[in-house]
């Protein structure tokens, strides 16, 4: 479906921030039409879902001043430069919620705003966690918390949890397990 | 805990879009120190997962110029001004997937990118689908195309559905009917 493609006939950045750039694109559709696009451009971000043995996740409790409001997420960060998602995966478990994971499995990599934002996440399992201790950013606060899967889950369905990586990886993380049992 | 919340010292606009806006902010961290938030200012989105009789979800195909990927999508689509959520999701239902529904149920309401984005997204499911019309968008360019709810699922697994709303309503669906059973 080539013939979808938005040729760009100019491009005009309009800001370059310390997490993200902003730059408007103008395009022709395959209509004719020329129009513009506005795009957010992220260097991407990896979120885990940290579950101990004992069936409980690790999540932070975070101020998010973009929406005005304290968050229950997992652990995610931005991805720096020349790492590899799984080197930010257990960088962020280091410095998030202190710990390191004998093993990760990829959940999925998906985008969180298509319509405008570049950014794409990649999301991980983390299991067999030993206790670790990172650097911490000192722009974050965060609380850690611990709860089980099944009250995470019924924490989204209340509302309580609002986020959508967090979402996204407490429900695969779900589905993965009855797929496997059957 | 007020004592997270982060005092605005300076907001400056950098960008006021056809879609978003940007802003970047000054705040004052608890520990006092002084530090920026970039903030994509967003008017909220609404998406829906068109559930028909015959288990089959209607998605949407379409070119996201800002990561360059035709993705497949449940419908969604930005709240107009003085518009419900559910008036919303009727309208982006008649516009994009070319029906109405007798039934709205919400599913949730979630944050897209808390740490840069205000965007929040009011998510339904849509069953008692009747065919109508709507104006359509002719900046987009869409492809209809249904699938049985468990075939989704597994796309989401194997990586074929890459969009996170996508992926947080087909599976909220799926655990609200298991929870539903139990």
């Amino acid at each position: 479906m080539s013939e979808w493609r938005e040729d760009v006939l100019g491009s005009e950045w309009i800001f370059e921030g310390r997490l993200i750039g902003l730059r408007c694109d103008t395009v022709q559709l395959p209509s004719g039409r020329v129009s513009t696009r506005e795009v957010v451009v992220h260097p991407g971000a990896v979120a885990i879902v940290p579950l101990r043995e004992d069936e409980r996740v690790v999540l932070v409790r975070q101020y998010r001043h973009a929406v005005g409001k304290i968050l229950m997420e997992i652990p995610a960060g931005t991805m720096h430069p020349q790492e590899t998602p799984e080197e930010c995966a257990q960088r962020e478990l280091r410095e998030e919620v202190w710990c390191s994971a004998g093993r990760l499995e990829k959940l999925a990599s998906f985008y969180l705003a298509p319509g405008y934002s570049t950014e794409l996440l990649h999301l991980f399992l983390a299991t067999d966690l030993t206790p670790a201790k990172g650097e911490q950013d000192e722009d974050e606060l965060l609380e850690i918390t611990t709860l089980p899967l099944t009250d995470a889950l019924a924490a989204i369905e209340r509302g309580d949890i609002q986020d959508a990586k967090t979402i996204v990886g407490l429900l695969l993380v779900w589905h993965r397990r009855l797929s496997a049992k059957e």
